[in-house]
């Protein structure tokens, strides 16, 4: 049985259910687990392991690291079994929010290309078991990925204990797709040899030795579609925006043409801006991102994109079934990396990506929040955002001007929690316009911000602030004791404006 | 005459007085200048462009571009002179921070690695003029640097005209030991093969053709002398903390023994702590740096160091006669390259750096304000901080825990600015102790931080504000009315501490 899949006879007998599986993992362990974007995430032992944390009755909390989000509801289960006792580097969950937010899960918000270097360096602890979503075993004991690699590779060789979920709904045609390569132990590390988006550097499977795979499990069920939004008129100005911006940098000899590289964060944003580029007049250019989303084969299919480098596939329900339905067609314009390879400093700077993320909010200097809601509550996580824009030769924030029907300004007088900051930003763009910020001192930042990207309702309330700030001088003028006020006022009020504009 | 420093029979022709090639320099003009941490700056050309400024009585004002500081007052006369429009990447000057912070000079603070990056890519401008001092001119006409490499090799290769100093009173000995090696164009451009601190990959001089040599200027001043303070109790506290925090690593198997490559920052708290090595149990190790302060030398004398990489040599007046007076000791284990290799994210992360900086201010959360007094006011810059923090194994930060006789904490409830924040920062040290964030969550850093590092007379305040702060909840608990209190006190009675508290 499962020959096609599982191609190791010598592993063959190790297959058994998703509870015998589970079993291998106690309370107290740290556990590696398949998933990048909803994408290629471990689906069948985790259930299990909430199930078994329901019904012992005795305490079973772990420690659970993956490569992204991953879908199926599963961190929820396991929040709500009470399995989680940590989990790194990120989530797009509401329960486990809800369960961080309290305090209640230790999250680790982390820059995800470095999880598996601080795991391989022992400053995260021994890994103890692994769970992976394979589409096959190969004859040697190879993992086969699905639609995503993540963190998988580096799980896989650093657990104690390997257990395989082979996907049934895992198109068999994924083969070849990916491009497994494992840095050497610092400090004697080669170069990494990735110098353009299609090359390829490693092996098309997880190379551990078969010994290792302690349970095999079968399962037939897709990822989880992606939820972004389709693009919208906000994202289409956002998309001109930039555009513009780029053509106007091209034409300046500031930047390539062909463009550098495109990488574009998760979500409908960061999705439905790089979708607007088929209407682009830029010549056929190519994606070195984390995540590869309906927009990339948008643009492949708009001849807009030759290739595409990712650590994951992640898309809506519609496409899913056309381009695993038809994989022929993408193939030889695709790969798949571990994370750390795609989130690369080394390689991001090398390439001189454009990366384009998606931000919370910004304030008048520049500075980017990403991550936490009011300062203080966990959205999702830094994600990939940091290892961009830092190594970027572009790095660009964008974000609607306002939300919550404009109770609150994505400007703000200061960011009460800084994911990047003013050392790493380039470009902020709203649907009202984009500032450019290379080159530019603080409080030329702040003038561009207010004239370009604020929303009206908002943009005299920020020239007040900053008109009260400049009293009090500096290289970044604040007024310390006003600077949340805005926050606290949403805090307390449910909106940022005063009463007064509220009214009028 | 000058035939052992100019050899390029071509050029010499081209020598004249200060005030004579400071007229290649005109009003509005993108100048690069040579000099890194008060090393090898160019020390004649800058101060009689000042004089011109003040004798025409017309508007000469310019973008001043250098690898980092600079000695002799420099900053302070072309400040004064109105020479200063707009001023990058760091600076430690007096007189110009103040203009500075009045808005009279645009400072432009940036990750030291990047500005050449940029300047390359045509993201700063044009170079109109670059001003290099020089030890030689070989007979090819490349430019031999003196005490540092910092941005020079870039100013020279993209700056439409080349001023070269010629210092007499920086010894001919110096010469082969830079390492001059220049990245491709983006987006094809090879890796960066530095595998070891000790790689040599470049030629020892910047090799432009000699027709841009446009004059060549005679001097005879040694560097400003390094104004870093002894170690003192509290340093050697804080050596301590990290020494034993080391061993402990070693001996868990978490570091290699020898330790992987060093690195410490610029000033007095880093290179006493670094000083303070010279009494630990390590193996000799190496050092890839940016500047090499009387530590290093202290350590090679110790028998502690094999070899140091950085892009400048600053010391203290004593410890300059003896090095440079005896370079034939030293040599053979220093390199010193352009500041874009010794502070490149490539290398950094491939040699698993353990990085040491210091912090003006972090707070409970791991967040870090390098640059900002009071959040508002310019202090030198961020330097290469954030190069080294971001890439290293163990990314270090190490303060005092009071300033002004205890009127300032130098940990505080919230920083009001962020440098480094808590995804890039794994160890924070003060005298009292030190704080071990990888893996944490915020809410265990907070715990462990105000445990370990707070000095007691703000230990209990600081519990207070975060048991405050746990009622709104959240993955970051803040009281954002209250996050810069402290800094606001400090603002209106020069003390962070309540007035029942001084009382007491």
């Amino acid at each position: 049985m499962y020959e096609d899949r599982i191609r190791c006879a010598a592993v063959r007998g190790k297959i058994t259910s998703a509870a015998q599986a589970a079993l291998l993992i106690d309370n107290g362990m740290r556990v590696g687990a398949s998933g990048f974007t909803r994408a290629g995430d471990a689906k069948a032992v985790p259930v299990a392991l909430a199930e078994r944390a329901r019904s012992e009755g005795k305490p079973l909390r772990i420690t659970l690291i993956t490569g992204a989000s991953l879908g199926h509801g599963v961190d929820s289960l396991l929040t709500d079994a009470g399995v989680l006792a940590r989990r790194l580097p990120f989530q797009v969950d509401n329960t486990l929010r809800k369960a961080i937010n309290r305090g209640d899960v230790m999250f680790v918000d982390q820059h995800l290309s470095e999880t598996v270097e601080m795991l391989r360096a022992g400053q995260l602890g021994k890994l103890d078991v692994a769970i992976i979503e394979a589409i096959a075993i190969t004859e040697t004991g190879g993992i086969v990925p699905t639609t995503s690699v993540g963190n998988s590779a580096s799980f896989a060789i650093l657990a104690d204990k390997v257990i395989v979920e082979i996907n049934l709904a895992q198109p068999l045609a994924l083969e070849g797709l990916h491009d497994i390569w494992i840095p050497g132990r610092r400090p004697h590390r080669d170069p990494l040899p990735v110098v353009r988006p299609s090359d390829r550097v490693g092996t098309t499977a997880i190379e551990i030795p078969p010994e290792k795979i302690a349970a095999i499990v079968i399962t037939n069920k897709p990822d989880s579609p992606s939820t972004a939004l389709p693009a919208d008129e906000d994202t289409g100005l956002i998309a001109g925006h930039l555009i513009d911006f780029l053509q106007h940098e091209v034409s300046h000899g500031r930047m390539p043409s062909p463009l550098p590289p495109l990488q574009a964060g998760i979500g409908t944003i960061a999705n439905a801006v790089l979708a607007g580029f088929a209407d682009s007049p830029f010549e056929p250019f190519t994606i070195y991102s984390e995540v590869l989303q309906d927009s990339t084969f948008d643009l492949m299919d708009a001849g807009k994109v030759t290739f595409a480098s990712g650590a994951s596939i992640t898309l809506t329900e519609k496409r899913q079934a056309q381009v695993f339905g038809d994989l022929a067609r993408y193939r030889d314009r695709l790969v798949l990396r571990p994370q750390e390879v795609s989130n690369h400093p080394e390689v991001i700077r090398r390439l001189g990506l454009i990366a384009l993320n998606t931000a919370l909010e910004f304030d008048i200097y520049g500075n980017v929040n990403s991550t936490h809601v009011g300062g203080t509550h966990m959205m999702n996580g830094i994600g990939g955002s940091g290892d961009f824009a830092r190594n970027a030769s572009c790095a660009i924030f964008a974000t609607k001007s306002i939300a919550k029907d404009g109770a609150i300004s994505s400007v703000v007088p200061m960011v009460p929690h800084v994911d990047h900051n003013e050392h790493d930003v380039d470009i902020v763009v709203t649907e009202i316009g984009l500032a450019d910020l290379r080159g530019l001192a603080p409080r030329e930042r702040a003038s561009l911000i207010i004239d370009n990207c604020v929303h009206p309702l908002y943009r005299d309330l920020l020239r007040d602030y900053y008109r009260d700030a400049l009293r009090f001088g500096g290289q970044t003028p604040h007024v310390l004791r006003e600077a949340f006020a805005w926050h606290a006022r949403f805090q307390e009020t449910g909106s940022m404006l005063p009463e007064r504009n509220v009214a009028v």
